[in-house]
C-alpha cells in the first residue's frame, strides 16, 4: 500500500488522480489533499478519501475545520505548509497537480526527501529544472512525469539505453488556433481561446496551448527531465493528440507512445511504475481514427514557441523570467486587459530586458521571478 | 568482430545485409554466403567480401570453383550443406535471407548450435515455429527477427516486462490490391500483382502481400516469436508502411516503432542488438509525410487473411499445409496456370482436406509439406 499526496486535488489532474486511486484502492491510499480555492470540493474529497492531511487557503481553514469536525484530519495552510507536507515520512508519492510556480517549494521538498514525484505542473521544472534534477539525483528521488508528452517520452525510453537516444519528437495538438488565420488573431476573444480541441484543462494552460507557449515550456521541461540538448528536441504538430510523443534512436528508429486522450493513463502509470495495471479505459482504435496527421509548427504564427526555444537554449534564470512574465500576461488577457497577441509581445520585451545571471540558485530564481512579474505588470499597466 | 553467415545473399534482403556489413565493417565480417541460382552475383560478392564458405546449386559449383580459383574459399552444395554451414563454430550470426521452406533445416541447425539467428524468411517459422522456438530456448539461441513488422514488435518489447503485453497490432501496407475493387480481381495479371506500393521484394512474397496471405503468415510468425495467442494479434492496414507494428500494454498504452521503409534498419538492428549504431539512412520526417492512415482489413476481399488466422488458431501441422499449398499455388499463378483469385481457393481446399495430426515433429512437418504439395499440384493440374 502506497501513500499518495495530491497537491491540487480539485483541478482536473487532481480529480483524475483521485479516480485512479479509487480504481486502484488495493494498492494506493490518499494521505493528503490540497486545494487553494475550492474548499467545498476539498471538503467532499476529504469525506470520501479520508486523508490524514489537507491544506487550503488560510481564509477557508475556519470553515473546513468546523465542517470536518467529525473527521480525523489535520488541516494546514496551503501557502505555508506544502513543503512540510511533501516531506512527511508517511508520504510515498507526491502528485503535483497544482498549477503555477507555487509548486516549486513542495517539488523541491519532495525530491529532497527522496519521494516518488509525479509532476503534472510544468512551471516548477521550467523555472528550476536544473535545481530539481540535481536534488533528485542527490537524494534518490524518482521523477515520473504525468504530463502526457513527457510521460510518453518516459515510456518510450523505458528499458532503453540512454546513449541510444538521438532526438525527441514532442507532439503538439496545435491548440485552439491551429486552423485560425494569423490575420484574425487580433479579434480573438477569451472564449475562442478556451475552446481547446482535445484536452479539457485549466484556463491558464489552455491559453498557453493556443499560443504554443505551453509547448515551448515542454521543450524546456523535456530538456531537464531527459537531460537533452534543446537542439535535439523537435516539435511536431499532431492535431489528433493520439501520438503523445516519440523518441528517435541512433539508428533512425522511432519509438512512439500512443493512447486515448485520457489523463488517467499517464497518472496511473506514474503511480504504478515500473508496473502496469489495467486502467479500464477503452482501448485506442487506430482504424476508427482513420488518419493521424503531422505538420511542422508555424513559428511565424506562433512566436511564443520560438521565443521559448530560444530561452531554453540561453538557460540561466531566463526560463523563470519567461514563465513569470507569461503568467502575468495571460492573467491580464483572461481579465480582458490585453489582447491575445499582446501576451507574447509583452513576454518577449521582458525576456529581452532581463540581465542574464550565471548562478541559478533558488534565490536567483526568486529574484528573477519577482523582477519579471513587476516589470510585466508595469509594462501592461 | 562478429562472423556473419548470410543464407540467400543474392536476394533483396541478402544484398541489403551485405550493405549493412559493409557499413559496419569494423564490427562484422562475412563468413559465408549462399545463393541457389544467382551464381554470377555470388561470385562478385565472394570477390568483394571474401567469405570463408560459399554454397550454391550443384550445377553451378564447377563454374564457381574455376572462376574463384585464385581466392581461398570453400564451396559447398546449397541443397545439402546449409545445415552444416549454419552450425560451424566460426559462425556467430546467421541471417536467413533465403525464401521458402528450404530454410527450415539451416534455421534448426543454427538454433541448435546456439547462434544468433536473424530470420527474414517466414516460411520456416510458419511451418515449424513451435519446434524452432523450443530448440532455441533449449540451446540458448537468440532469434532477432529482420522482417520489418516482427522487428518492430521486438523493438517495442525491448526492455519491457512480457507480462505487461496485452496485444500486438501488426500493420500491413495492404499490398498492391488495397484500392482495387474485388470485382476486378478476376482480370488481374501477374504484372498488376507485382506492383507493390511500398517495398521492393521477391515475386513470391509480393503475390502473398497482394492476397494478404503474407500478413496471415506474419500472424502465425508473431504467435511463435512472441509467444502470443492468435486472439491477441490484431491486423491493421496502414498503407504508408511507416508504423512497422505496435504493442498494446496492459494499461492501454500503445508503443509503436516507426522508420523509413528501408530493410537495412531492421537488418542492422538484428546484427548490432542490443546496441544501436548509426545507419546513415535519412531520418523519418513525419511532417513531410503529413498523414498516416489506418483501416481495418477487408476479410471478404482478402479471404487468405482469415484463412491463415483460422489455421494459426488450429495449429498442428496445418500452418505447414497452408504454406506448402500456397507456395505451389502462387507458383502456378506466376506461371500463368491459374488466376490470382484461384490461389486462395486452391489453398483453402487443401487445408480443409488435411487430416489434423497432434504431433508436430520434423517428420510430421515434412510429411504434411509433401502431402500438401502433391495434393495442390493434383488439384491445379
Amino acid at each position: 500500500m502506497k501513500n499518495v499526496l495530491i497537491l491540487g486535488s480539485t483541478g482536473s489532474i487532481g480529480i483524475n488522480a483521485l479516480k485512479v486511486i479509487e480504481h486502484l484502492s488495493d494498492s494506493f491510499r490518499v494521505i493528503g489533499l490540497t486545494a487553494y480555492n475550492n474548499y467545498r470540493l476539498l471538503e467532499s474529497q476529504t469525506r470520501k478519501f479520508r486523508p490524514k492531511y489537507i491544506a487550503t487557503h488560510e481564509k477557508n481553514l475556519g470553515y473546513l475545520k468546523k465542517a470536518l469536525s467529525g473527521i480525523k484530519v489535520k488541516t494546514m495552510d496551503v501557502e505555508r505548509d506544502l513543503g512540510l507536507m511533501a516531506s512527511l515520512p508517511e508520504v510515498d508519492i507526491v502528485v503535483i497537480a497544482m498549477p503555477g510556480s507555487a509548486a516549486l517549494i513542495p517539488f523541491l521538498s519532495a525530491v529532497r526527501s527522496g519521494k516518488i514525484v509525479a509532476p503534472a505542473n510544468k512551471e516548477a521544472i521550467v523555472i528550476a529544472g536544473g535545481l530539481i534534477m540535481s536534488e533528485a539525483g542527490r537524494n534518490g528521488a524518482k521523477i515520473i512525469p504525468v504530463d502526457s508528452e513527457q510521460s510518453a517520452i518516459f515510456q518510450c525510453l523505458e528499458g532503453r539505453n540512454k546513449t541510444d537516444l538521438r532526438k525527441v519528437h514532442l507532439t503538439a495538438s496545435g491548440g485552439a488556433l491551429l486552423n485560425t488565420s494569423r490575420k484574425s488573431f487580433d479579434k480573438l476573444t477569451v472564449k475562442d481561446i478556451l475552446a481547446h480541441p482535445r484536452w479539457k484543462m485549466g484556463k491558464k494552460i489552455t491559453v498557453d496551448s493556443a499560443s504554443l507557449m505551453n509547448k515551448g515550456f515542454e521543450v524546456i521541461e523535456a530538456k531537464w527531465l531527459f537531460d537533452l540538448s534543446v537542439e535535439d528536441i523537435n516539435v511536431v504538430i499532431h492535431p489528433e493528440a493520439i501520438v503523445h510523443s516519440m523518441i528517435e534512436l541512433t539508428d533512425g528508429s522511432i519509438i512512439a507512445q500512443m493512447a486515448v486522450t485520457d489523463m488517467r493513463l499517464p497518472i496511473q502509470y506514474a503511480l504504478t511504475y515500473p508496473k502496469r495495471l489495467p486502467t479500464g479505459l477503452r482501448p485506442l482504435d487506430l482504424a476508427q481514427w482513420g488518419k493521424l496527421s503531422f505538420l511542422r509548427p508555424d513559428f511565424n504564427k506562433f512566436p511564443a514557441l520560438s521565443l521559448a526555444i530560444d530561452v531554453a537554449k540561453k538557460g540561466g534564470a531566463l526560463p523563470c523570467v519567461l514563465n513569470a512574465a507569461n503568467e502575468v500576461a495571460v492573467e491580464a488577457f483572461l481579465n480582458g486587459e490585453i489582447k491575445f497577441t499582446k501576451i507574447v509581445e509583452v513576454v518577449e520585451k521582458i525576456v529581452l530586458r532581463h540581465k542574464p545571471c550565471k548562478s541559478v540558485k533558488l534565490n536567483d530564481i526568486n529574484l528573477a521571478d519577482q523582477w519579471a512579474r513587476e516589470e510585466t505588470k508595469k509594462l501592461i499597466g
